[in-house]
Parts: C-alpha cells; sequence; structure tokens
C-alpha cells in the first residue's frame, strides 16, 4: 500500500477530553474517529488492526471447536420480558423509537445475545446426541451506557465476539468452560497482551461462576484484587479477603482471638456535628478499625413480568411499579472498610428470596424514620427492635470480630461505645427476625490477605477487561424453558456457558500495553502493516526505485507493507512513523545509499541497523516470518 | 468439518409463508432463521455463504483501489437534518427510542452513510492532492422497511458494501464509476450470477445518474425493461420508450404522421356511470390508445429545514408542517399508457423549483372542485382556466402527437371527443400559466420501442438488484459544505459517487438462478462448503475409514470439505446433500467398494462417475482448482 493513496489522516494535536494513552494515540495515528458520545468510526489504518483482532478470535474460536453464526442485532423486546431483563438492563438494552404498539417500540438491539441463542437452541437442538455445542459470532453491539470514556474502552457500539455453550450435565460444561478459558488465553496471547485472568462477578449475566481477563494499565475501570505471591487474583467487585473463621465453618463472633476482651456495657458520647469515621475516632480515641459503620439501604422487589406482556396490541409497562414492595436493610461493615454493593445486593437477594431485588442507598426521612436521629449516628444496638416486616440486617464477616466497638447512637450527636455483636444486636435469625445475615459484604483493601490462607498480602491495580467467561447454568433456559431429550428422552434444560471479548477493546488494551511519548509500538500480530519502507526523498530517483523496489520485494514475499512515497520532509515522515507504530522500518536516503546501505529498524528499540539495499527484503521478511511463528506457536 | 460436530438444521417442511424459491430454501437448508418480521439470523451454513461473497466483494474491492474503513451504525439525526433525508426517508430511517432532548432520540441507525462519509471528507480531506479517493466499508446496516418480504430480499437488517467517491471534477467521477462498475461486473460474475446492468433511477439516494445491477429472476421485486437486441435495459422506474419527436429535437405535437388529421370540433358524450377507460371506450367507439387520461394530484413543497434544528435541547420538528403549500397538478397519458410517479415527481420538482416536493393522488374533493365534475370526468381541455397560482399542468410526451382524442369533459357522466393538444390546452408556459411542461412522465409498456431508436421491441421482466451505482455529484457535498482546496487554492466542493451491494441479496439471487425441486445448486464460488464426503453407512467400519481419509486429504489439499459422518439413513443424507447443495459430492458405501471404487458427482447435472479410493481426493481437488480458477479469471 502507497501511503499517499492511502488515507491515514494523523494529527500533531493532543485532542481535547482525552486523557487514557489508547484514546489519544488511535484519534492521533488516525486509527479512529468520533461520531457522537461513544461512538467511533475506525478509520482504515484502525480498522485494519480489528480486522487482525477478529482473524485472530476467528481462528482460536474455530480451533477450539466453536461454530460460528451471525444473529440479528434487532430482536423483539418480548424475549427479554421473558428473561426479566429488562429489568436488569435498564437504559443501558436500547430500543427503536416508535408510537406505542408500533414495531419499533417492541424491538430492542442487541446488547448481547442470550435471548437469540437460547430461541435458536430451543428450536433446533433437540436431542442430547446434538450436545454439547459451542455457536459463536464476532458482531456489532449496542448498549446505552450512560457516561461512555475512555475512547473505544467504554462505548455505546462496539464490536464483540460472543460465544454461547450448550451442554446435558455439569461436566461436560466444566470442559467446555475450560476450552474457552484456554482459546482465551492463546487470544490475548497472540495478540500481544500482558493479560491475566482474574475470578468476577456475573453481574447481569448471571450465572454459577465467571472470569475476566484483564490487561493491568492505569487507563482501565476495573479494579483487580492481587496477592503479591500470584496465588489469588479476583475483580474487586468479587474479590474476598482472608478470614479467619471464613474457612474452617467456625461460628461468626466466637474466634479465639476476639474473644479475649470482656465486653464492656454500651456508654453515649456526646460527638455534636461529628458525622465522619474520622471525626468521631477522634473524639471517642478510638480507631475506624474498632468502629462499626451502619449504612441503610432500601431493597425493591420487583413484580414478577407476566409473560404474555410485550405483544405488539399492549403498551409498554414502566419499568418499576409504584406497587413494588420496598423493604430496609441495615448493612454493617468495619470503619475502616467499604460496602460492596455487589456483594450486598447478592446478601439482600439471597435473604429476600427475588432473583431481581435491587439495593438502593436509603434517603435522608427513610434513615430517620428507622433510626430515631439525624443522618450519620446510626447504629446497630437495638436497630432490630424497629425493624418492620421484611427488613434486613446483613453484617459483614469482619464486623462479628469486634469487641467493644464504637457506633452511632441511634440519637442525633451521640455516638456509643462498648458495642458488642450478639449481645447488642442479632448474629443470627431468629422467629421474629427471619431477615439477619452475615456475610462477606465488603470491598477488599490494600494489606488484606490472600484469602488462600497463604499470608500473601493483596494488592490493588486497575485493569481493562477484555474477556469474560462464565458458567450461565440453566438461568436462561429456565427463563426460556428451553430444553432437549436425554439419552433416557426425558425433557432436560440445557446447561449453558457463555463467553465474550471485546474486540476494540483488545485494540485499546495493545496500545496501553505497548507505546511510548512517541506514538503507538505495534505488537506484530495485530499492526496495521508489518513493516513501512520510507523513501526520504521522493523527488530523488534513485532512492524512489530503491525504495519501490524493497516495497516491492517484501509485498511479494507476503509481508503486510506500506510506502511512505509521501512529498513530505523527511522529519514529518519519522514522526508520522512513530505515531503509526508499525514494528518494522526501513529507511531508504541519498546519503546511507551513497554507502551502499540502506538503514533499518524495530519500532520498539529505535536502534538502527544498515545492510545492502539488495539484502534488506530478505531480512526484513525474515524478521516478520520469525514473529508469525512466535505467534503462531502460542495456538 | 464433520457433520455430526456441525449446526445444520435442515428441514423437510415448506415454511409457511414463503414463496420465493430463495427463501424457502435458506430456510429449509437451514441456513438461516427467522427472528421478526425482515429480521434473520444466519445459521453456520448460511454465515459460510454470506463471508464467502463478503471476501469476494472486499477483494475487488481492494483490487479497484478503494480504501475500507468502518463507520458506526449510529449517528446524529442533526446530519440527516443538513441534508434534508429525515424528509426524504422517512420512516424508513430508525431512530433509537428515549425521551425528547434525550442523547438517543437524536440518534438514528444508518440506512446508508453518505452522511458520515462526507462528514469525514470535510474533515480530513483538505487538498486536491488527496484525490480521487474511494472509501468502502462492510457493514450491517437498518432500515425500517414498511413491508419487509421474500426473506432475505427485503428486510429491516441486512449487510451491504456501500463505496463512497470523492473527485475534484467531473472527469475524475466518470473514471471513478467506470472502475467502480467494473468492479461489480468482476463481483457477481465470480459470485455465479447471471447478471445485467440497467440504467436506474436515483431514488432517495439522488445524483445525476446511476446503473443498477439486476439477476432477472420471477422472485423479484424490480421490473426492469430489455430491449429484444439487449440495445437497452433500464429500470422500468425510469425506463424511456423510443419517441419519434424525442431524438431530433421536434416541437412537440408537430410531428409529421400526427399533422395528417384534420382537427375536430370538441363534442360532448352523455356517459353515465362509465368512469373506467374500456368503458369509455365501448361507449365512444375508441382505443385506449385515442383517449387522454386526465389524473390529478397534489404537490407538496415542505419548508426548508433550519440547519441548527436537531440540536439536543430542541424537541423534534414533525415531518411535514401544515403550512407547508400545496398545488395542484394535472397530468395527462394516452388511455393505454400509466403515470410513472418516480418521472412525474421530477417533473413536478422542475416545474417549482424545489427538490424536496413530493406528490399525492389528490382526494375527490380536489378533483371535484378542480374539475366541476365528479371524479372520473376530468379532461384537459379549459382545464388550465381553472388553475389557481402554482397549479401545474404536465403533459407526456406521447400525448402531443394526439389528434382528435376522447377525454373526459370536466362535467359528471360526460366525456368529449375532438380534443386537440395545443388549441384545447396549452402545451407551453405562458406568462399566466408557467407552470406546463411536456415530458416523458409514463411507465414503458411491453412492446415499446428500445430508445436508442433500433426498432428492437422492449419486454419487461422481474429481476433481484444485487447493486447500485450513482453519480451524486455535489448533492451532499452542498448539503453539508464540504470543501477541498482545488490546485488554485480555492475552496470548491466535493464532486461524489456512490457504490451499493447487498450481500444478503447476492445469496438469495445466487440461489434464485441456481436451485432445482430438490434444493440449492451453489455456485463454487460461494459455496458453503466445496465438496461433501458421504459415508453412506457409518456403522461399517471400513467404509467409514475409506470416507474420512478421503475427507482428510481433501481438506489437506486445501478443499473446503464437509463430511456426512452421520448415523442416519442413507436416503436421508442424499436428500440432505440435495437440499444444502454442495457442488461435488463423493460417496463411499460398502457396495461400490467391493467393486473397488466410490462415486462422485456434480450437485448440477448429478451424473455419476466413480474411481478408486485413491484417486478421489486428487480429482475432486483438481475440479476444485479448475473451478477457482475460473473465477480468479473473472478478476
Amino acid at each position: 500500500m502507497h501511503w499517499s493513496q492511502f488515507f491515514i489522516p494523523t494529527s500533531k494535536e493532543t485532542p481535547k477530553d482525552a486523557t487514557a494513552a489508547s484514546h489519544v494515540l488511535m484519534l492521533r495515528a488516525g486509527l479512529i474517529r468520533q461520531v457522537a458520545a461513544g461512538v467511533y468510526c475506525y478509520l482504515p489504518l484502525g480498522y485494519r488492526t480489528l480486522r487482525k483482532v477478529e482473524a485472530i478470535v476467528r481462528e482460536e474460536m474455530n480451533r477450539a471447536g466453536a461454530i460460528e453464526l451471525h444473529m440479528s442485532v434487532l430482536m423483539p423486546l418480548d424475549w427479554w420480558q421473558q428473561t426479566g431483563r429488562t429489568e436488569a438492563m435498564g437504559d443501558t438494552l436500547l430500543r427503536l423509537g416508535g408510537p406505542p404498539g408500533d414495531w419499533r417500540s417492541q424491538t430492542v438491539l442487541g446488547p448481547t445475545h442470550e435471548e437469540q441463542v437460547v430461541d435458536i437452541a430451543r428450536a433446533f437442538l433437540g436431542s442430547y446426541k446434538q450436545l454439547p455445542i459451542n455457536l459463536y459470532q464476532i458482531q456489532t453491539k449496542f448498549r446505552g451506557e450512560a457516561r461512555p470514556k475512555s475512547g473505544v474502552l467504554r462505548t455505546r457500539e462496539f464490536l464483540m465476539k460472543d460465544a454461547y455453550s450448550f451442554h446435558a450435565d455439569k461436566a461436560s460444561l466444566d470442559e467446555g468452560y475450560q476450552k474457552m478459558y484456554d482459546a482465551y488465553c492463546r487470544i490475548f496471547g497472540r495478540c500481544g497482551l500482558p493479560y491475566i485472568a482474574v475470578e468476577a462477578d456475573s453481574g447481569p449475566i448471571g450465572g454459577d461462576s465467571s472470569h475476566e481477563f484483564m490487561v493491568l494499565t492505569d487507563a482501565g475501570e476495573d479494579t483487580v484484587a492481587i496477592s503479591e505471591n500470584g496465588d489469588y487474583a479476583a475483580n474487586t467487585e468479587r474479590a474476598t479477603a482472608f478470614f479467619e473463621g471464613h474457612r474452617d465453618g467456625e461460628t461468626p463472633g466466637r474466634s479465639a482471638e476476639s474473644g479475649q476482651a470482656a465486653a464492656e456495657p454500651l456508654r453515649e458520647v456526646h460527638t455534636p456535628g461529628a458525622g465522619r469515621v474520622e471525626d468521631v475516632c477522634k473524639v471517642l480515641g478510638t480507631t475506624p478499625a474498632q468502629m462499626i459503620k451502619t449504612l441503610i439501604y432500601t431493597v425493591t422487589q420487583p413484580e414478577p413480568q407476566a409473560s404474555a406482556r410485550g405483544s405488539a396490541s399492549e403498551p409498554q409497562a414502566p419499568a418499576r411499579g409504584p406497587s413494588a414492595p420496598v423493604s430496609r436493610l441495615v448493612a454493617l461493615v468495619r470503619g475502616d472498610h467499604d460496602v460492596n454493593e455487589i456483594k450486598l445486593r447478592k446478601a439482600a437477594r439471597q435473604l429476600c428470596g427475588s432473583a431481581n431485588a435491587s439495593i438502593d442507598m436509603a434517603d435522608a426521612r427513610t434513615i430517620e424514620e428507622l433510626t430515631g436521629a439525624k443522618v450519620g449516628f446510626a447504629g446497630p444496638q437495638g436497630i432490630v427492635e424497629r425493624f418492620r416486616a421484611g427488613d434486613m440486617l446483613v453484617i459483614d464477616r469482619d464486623v462479628t470480630a469486634l469487641r467493644n466497638a464504637a457506633s452511632g447512637a441511634n440519637k442525633t450527636d451521640y455516638h456509643v461505645t462498648g458495642v458488642n455483636p450478639g449481645r447488642d444486636f442479632p448474629l443470627a435469625p431468629d422467629d421474629r427476625r427471619p431477615y439477619v445475615l452475615v456475610a462477606d459484604i465488603r470491598m477488599v483493601v490494600e494489606g488484606d490477605l490472600s484469602p488462600r490462607g497463604s499470608g500473601s498480602p493483596i494488592r490493588l491495580k486497575t485493569a481493562i477487561e477484555v474477556g469474560h467467561v462464565f458458567k450461565l447454568g440453566t438461568k436462561y433456559s429456565d427463563a426460556m424453558n428451553a430444553t432437549f431429550l436425554t439419552r433416557e428422552g426425558k425433557p432436560a434444560r440445557f446447561i449453558m456457558g457463555c463467553y465474550g471479548i471485546g474486540l476494540n477493546r483488545i485494540v485499546a488494551a495493545a496500545i496501553e500495553a505497548n507505546h511510548d511519548d512517541n506514538g503507538i509500538i505495534w505488537p506484530m500480530s495485530i499492526a496495521p502493516f508489518e513493516a513501512v519502507v520510507i523513501a526520504l526523498d521522493p523527488r530523488d530517483d534513485h532512492a524512489m526505485e530503491v525504495a519501490a523496489g524493497i516495497y516491492n520485494e517484501l509485498a511479494a514475499m507476503g509481508v503486510d507493507v506500506l510506502f511512505d512515497d509521501r512529498d513530505e520532509r523527511a522529519g514529518f515522515k519519522f514522526k508520522d512513523a512513530d505515531l503509526v507504530g508499525i514494528p518494522l522500518r526501513v529507511v531508504v536516503g541519498k546519503k546511507s545509499l551513497a554507502e551502499g546501505v540502506v538503514e533499518w529498524s524495530h519500532r520498539r528499540d529505535q536502534v538502527k541497523h544498515t545492510l545492502p539495499p539488495a539484502q534488506a527484503a530478505g531480512h526484513i521478511a525474515g524478521l516478520v516470518r520469525a514473529a508469525r511463528q512466535t505467534s503462531a506457536a502460542l495456538s
């Protein structure tokens, strides 16, 4: 490809509002153009890389025995009502605009395709003989992200590889899941990404267990907890820390260590205006780790959706009816800990038995009504006496180990000391208060220990999620009544896995992990071109002839090569080459030709080498072949 | 690929509501599954073919020097208001659903990408040195088709290759257009389609001139006019017939032949209840070709749209304001002809000078008001005397050649004879009646003569449109003020071409043109597999071993081969193979093996040949190579 005939609109300016390195460099190198918030056009150079990523993903999915199809973007809202995900997805699920009753208002744009693939399975996978099977696609997805950001990292339109596996039993699911896990390792390895796999929360996709594939970089919006010795890695949405009473089934609150202190009586202390934990600690002369933070939430349980709803003739139901029952939930964590709302929501769902229950921070009125005090003075002691039917108490495990803790007094401008779990608030349900649960509901913090019991401290790092594998179980086959006939001829629900990769994120993560101040440093496998030949002065006929000769030779040898034949200054061309980041560079100029050589270099180290023009193409092609073999060896 | 591990849900049942052969066979052969009206999922076999088509399109576009990028589906409504296409597209332009003012209600789904590509051009193509350039993409498009039909032929979601070329002058556009025209011939040829290129109307895309690439088949929804000697082919939306006065610039109505008859006076005849042409002819003793049909339309000129409209804070404008000025238009065609509303709309736009004017059949009240008679008795004589300012008279060329014609009397239950153009109604504008135009406004009919003057009669055939090339000119660069700097350093508007191919339609058209009662007969180049090896009885170990050996050999030779290893009856497997339509078939069975041979056949002729198993793979691979070379020779 001749640069002069191609379309690479590079720019010297750092774009406004772009902070992530990948975002800045993708715009500056002419890979993408922003169309709207969270919507990008892939310009020719960017699209070349995206297609190379796509080819690697496809190759490894096929190698793993997955079968490619192509589902539709548009699909009936009705399916999403069957699985309850109109609720779970909220505004993320985009619909077409149209008058009520019109086909458009009953049509959604696929943000993911569990519903559609289950509909295919229930139509065509009638027998256990057809299982296991893994169906995948590489397709544009649409999501109504409220806050798109970081360039192509969080967008409203993106390219995704999504795969769905169907199994007759759990052992087969485990096997299929492992196959995908291995394929993902090959894919990210071949794309040149320094990735790690971490335990993950399943989010609105649901299911039993899942792993995320993460690239550690400051630009990421996920945080992962990694133990120093590497025996544990998890998304902080899910990460858990070592807990003494955790592994041996001991009753919470009765571990040997915490049993040592004698229980003091409750004592009220006047703490006017001291709402924050640090302020209270000063007044009480204690530490946050000896305090109990008492947080009040509301829990909303949506009405189960009638499956007939969503037919074309009926108006669309509001997302959450005014009649949905609302309970109050009191969550207790240590003063130096924060609530993990994903864990807390799970606890709430477990307590109330509603898989779609949602939690929100309570407003001031609700808090004052429950505690009898202004916001900032809530405490656990005696709080269950004020419960109405349906209210819940969820206690973080670490709280159970406290003795003589401090807390709000449920009285404006007062705190208490001498709070003792089990004595001042229950640690287990009884007949009058069925909704009490001890659980891990907190965020891990730096310095927590690995839950593996190795004593290795946990560190927190930001990361980009590039892939996610889930064991779904029967969540979707239950909701959509998708069955096959077993060997015994009985109908059974499909056991499913699902497996996603964000292709645009691979591109961005590769740049985050591979760049310097001057531009991108592409891994060979996904570089838009493998090599670039630069003719320093296109008006110098001899140099142009030599450069064109090397370019033609490389192309004939099957190297994906770009020829910078532009009539521009040498400095300008070098800056562009650095920015665009092609791995191998050959420079043909009058001066070095006079010495009988051309220069070549790697973009990564930029060390200049020379060789005779006649050997240039052969040498560069050899380097490209070697890099391809290294990548292929990962398969 | 082993059939038993693959996913080809074939069916014996002819699907309800499917009439087109391609629709029936794509469903029955397990290529697609319907998701909603006009929305299909491509199952693995169908997607293999679609991707082969995609590869051919991409290869030929690249060969023609076009540069691939990937624009976004979502884009701002604002762009479409700038080009006036919210109006022109109407409900075809899909939007996201959201409250007014929300980003979603200001976002459309791309049905085509002129707006977005022009936005790219105006941002990055600053100089004549960057021209000409042709940018293309292969992308899913969305259109709110009111009546999706014929399977994948008319859908709401489809895969399109759309290319856009930018030029500094018309000569360069002509050259770029021809390059695309030639590339299209190679693409359709390589896909095995019996296509023809026809002159076409530009439709809502607009522009100066265009060609459609058509595959003649009963399932098509387009009609093309083709002269018997092949010197003329055009879509009937645009097709024109030979007209004596047409080629030599003679004044209409004064051709030698028609001048022979003496003009008779107007005479009223009582024709109670005779509203239709045939009825009137009976009463008057004349023929439809001697009558003038007088049709009344209304012409609506939309207000020009303010370009600031569409910002997020303003509510969306109604499609057509109540204040849009409405005129009446009288159209005259011969009694045996029908009005071509596309031609008539052009004439109306020319007369009123509004590029967005639309026409509609007038309602009864408007007709009665203008003619003074009930519907069915309109006539041209004296009608302009009843015109208000802005009303229009458009006369088909063929009407000008009539003498002593019959027509409605503008009096209920009466017709007139002796109507003479020029005497009884004007053939040219004057000061009082500026809106008079003679033009070709009719549909061609079978037996019309080729406009090339060869005297060859025109035949009408139905066809599937698979591609469309347009010379756009400056329509979009004008509307969006997209300019480059000329060699002289002056800003000038880009001159554009645009070029579309419907990839799903290629698949359907290939099936329409290549099938028999038993199923599909794929052209080798786009077949989901090139060859199928059928093991007749998988429980026969020896036959299975021989079959697997041939399959493995073929795969190793690079043949795209399917292995039917299923434990099913032979007849069932043959039926499936016929239905699915793989071009080459090798059958391995006990009986023929006993004779030292295996059978092979072409799907097209199904003639059975035999050869020793050891030669089978080599022979089949040779046939595949030959077919590939034939296809490559078209490039």
